[in-house]
């Protein structure tokens, strides 16, 4: 055997497109994923938690021309076997489970999930191949008020992670309303229908003129540019105008609107009958048009919708990164979909449900200032002597033991120095000091790092100059002052 | 193009060796890992999530002749880039993130992980190829108290979780001692040194006596079986036999045994040293052998361990599947790996660190009656009149806002007795019924599953007839009555 050649050292560095996170970035994400896991509990829906590792097969993404799964998952072939891939979402594996174990499953099947998903997409700024995902379906409910529950629930859940009532708002559409109005508008083929699906997720930005211009000769774009129309007459453009604008006072007004657009479509009927539902049921349960209003221009992008659909909107601004205003958006959307089971059993199965994106809402709640930054270090007890290395472990014993975070310096102590940028690196409170001669005396040294950061950015300033950020305590009151101090910094 | 062909069905299926957790088997791991991070995070601990997709060159799997990465891990390559792979420890994951962020972390580095790993092994009764780990970490500090720290951290931690002191203890051991033994038997080669080893992992079957034969002739079996010796003279073997014997009635008989066991191996009493300081340590902060104690019999596989190893025992006994007594065994490990993140930086950096197997744990505290096997389910709010779903909802959001976990069902309410069977499966408490006549009087009927199950079981005993499982209260009672039987049902 040839002798192995010497490999290189490897590369420290995370997959491109992947990321670490640190501290607060964990934790703080823990504790609100928590809290929304309280809310679902509450609301009656169950824990899952699916394998990260789906068969190709069972998440869909197959084609069989092809040697390799297509595009948008990470995927692998077991030996002479399957070809396995990790899940791009929550909702393709509920529906493998629910098929697979659905003989031991209550029906209807409350279920929330929270994990890890992967997507295989080309990476940008902002945008990674990993993140988190927390959803929420009913599955075997053909009911509205499942679809009203998990809008309430999303309400709620909204509130309890801390955004404010008024900061947000759950937008309500149905997706058979929009087949209404393509079906009232006469379309010669398919082409043209997408065509009009595009149009309407610009009415945003271009307006009613703007559509209409859009779905007739064209339109010349604010950048000069001509951007060509679908090449609709007036009437055809009618239906998709009056859905567009049929945002009224009340959800009776928008409602009656809609019936005008869709104009004796039966599936737009239907769709309209099915936001009635809805929209009753929430007004009943004090769900106002300030929480959960219906507006017929939430579309969402996925085509497996099959009736209603929702979407939370923070309506806070904030600036981008131009120093603009605007609006920060989205953080949730679902709706129902009732044929994602059926590929695996053959038989339809009703199911609806909200998928909550994690990092926005933490960035939100972040922007609001409902979570702090910086996560608070521990106190750290310096090392003086290395031969007491019990003592200062008895210490830092108590401090827990009383509930207060702490550590001993485990570093090299020679360089006193060092140990108090450690603190400070850690982001630490307090640093508590004791000497051979402290030890002596039966002392502590205390050093309380937040006020002296204070002192040392306004050193001019007299009333920091009598208060003094270092001072002497006894050993047996080092656990009260100690917590005197971090009560103090708040 | 030609007309695709019309697939078959796909499986509802999970990978083989992969599994889905449901509910209470979701929450209460959940919990048992926030205990935990709150006990790491008191000794200054700080969370890392590192990503979950590595390239196989930075976990060191990669072996250049092969087209594929090596066995164990499941890895696939990125379109003519990178080989990536899921991580198969959180060991690795983090040796790669301190070489690749060492400028902005703190030094020493105290880190805690929890999250799924992943084994491309073949699966078996009880092993999945994705399981649950939770460790934690120092790295950069070379000082024996960052070892005994993590062992007395994992003593708190388990007895946080609901492990009592006396059912674990934590053994600690030294691979320099290890070393110190082989130095002293002056092996001829390293297939030697690697039997030695193997038969060493025997000693807790076969006993002294054992460990003689199979380190001389060989030994005949249990089975019948002749298992071959390593060859060694009695004098070679007495160094294995001193050291695995050298157990004493305290940390100080223990080092002497060890230090007469390697006689004047350089490296063994460096070894012993290190462990004299641990048990200096931990003897100071009153961790005493009823929880921490020396164990010259600890080795643990992983090849990678330079100095302290440490293992978690939980030593009650359970009954395996064959009906008899064993101890319940191992539930956690660790050790210290000077070299790991030497790999990337070229420079040495220190570590230690211990491993949680979460599975092994929760199942100990579920042996244990720590936690309850079944989670409770929802109140249900049933549905007997499909038109007045508000009022139903509106039931439910008042058991909510009391901190009730309730529902309405969703199903088809034509059935009344697939309601009750719905509530069944979801193992529900309570059941409450509000038809037309009840509505026109103002009550509700309270359906006390819980109760009616029990009356059910023992249908002749007198006092269960005499408590009826079914009673109405006024509708404004409804919240009271419900919270007065949940209480009573502990």
């Amino acid at each position: 055997m040839a002798k192995p050649k010497k490999q290189p050292r490897p590369k420290a560095q995370t997959p491109k497109g992947f990321r670490d996170y640190f501290g607060a970035e964990v934790t703080q994400r823990a504790e609100m994923l928590q809290e929304i896991a309280g809310v679902y509990h509450r609301y009656g829906f169950d824990a899952l938690e699916s394998s990260a590792v789906e068969t190709v097969e069972a998440l869909g993404k197959f084609l069989p021309d092809v040697d390799r799964p297509n595009e948008g998952v990470f995927g692998w072939q077991e030996e002479e076997g399957d070809w396995l891939a990790l899940r791009y979402d929550l909702t393709a594996p509920l529906a493998r489970v629910f098929a697979q174990h659905r003989n031991d499953l209550p029906t209807p099947y409350r279920r929330y999930a929270m994990g890890p998903v992967w997507r295989n997409e080309k990476p940008g700024p902002g945008r990674y191949r990993q993140f988190y995902q927390c959803d929420a379906d009913t599955v075997g409910s053909a009911s509205m008020a499942a679809d009203a529950e998990i809008c309430a629930m999303l309400s709620d859940t909204l509130e309890a992670v801390g955004i404010a009532r008024g900061d947000y708002q759950i937008r309500v559409n149905n997706r058979k309303v929009l087949n209404g109005v393509l079906e009232a508008m006469g379309l010669a083929d398919d082409s043209q229908r997408d065509a009009v699906l595009r149009t309407i997720d610009k009415f945003d930005k271009v307006g009613e003129a703007g559509v209409r211009e859009l779905l007739g000769k064209g339109r010349l774009d604010a950048s000069g540019a001509y951007i060509d129309g679908v090449g609709l007459s007036e009437a055809q453009a009618d239906p998709v105008v009056a859905f567009l604008t049929s945002g009224g006072e009340s959800a009776a007004a928008t409602l009656d609107n809609l019936r005008a657009a869709v104009s004796g479509s039966a599936v737009g009927g239907a769709g309209i009958d099915e936001l009635e539902q809805i929209a009753d049921l929430l007004a009943a349960q004090g769900y106002g048009p300030d929480r959960i209003a219906l507006d017929p221009s939430v579309v969402r992008g996925l085509g497996y919708y099959t009736g209603p659909v929702y979407e939370a909107e923070l309506t806070f601004d904030i600036l981008d990164e131009k120093g603009r205003k605007r609006q920060f958006g989205s953080v949730a959307g679902g709706g129902r979909y009732d044929d994602l089971i059926k590929r695996f059993t053959g038989q339809e199965v009703p199911a609806t449900g909200v998928s909550i994106g994690v990092d926005r809402l933490l960035a939100a709640l972040r922007e609001k200032g409902r979570i702090e930054a910086v996560d608070r270090g521990p106190v750290v007890v310096t090392v003086m002597d290395r031969d007491r290395m019990a003592d200062y472990q008895a210490m830092v014993a108590e401090l827990r033991n009383a509930g207060i975070r702490a550590e001993v310096y485990l570093g090299n102590p020679k360089n006193f120095g060092n140990q108090l940028k450690y603190a400070d690196r850690r982001n630490s409170p307090v640093a508590v000091i004791e000497g051979g001669e402290e030890k002596d005396a039966g002392i502590v040294q205390i050093k309380d790092l937040i006020l002296g950061a204070k002192i040392a950015e306004n050193a001019t300033l007299e009333e920091w100059k009598e208060r003094p950020s270092q001072f002497e305590v006894a050993r047996g009151d080092l656990v009260a002052r100690v917590r005197e101090i971090l009560d103090g910094q708040g």
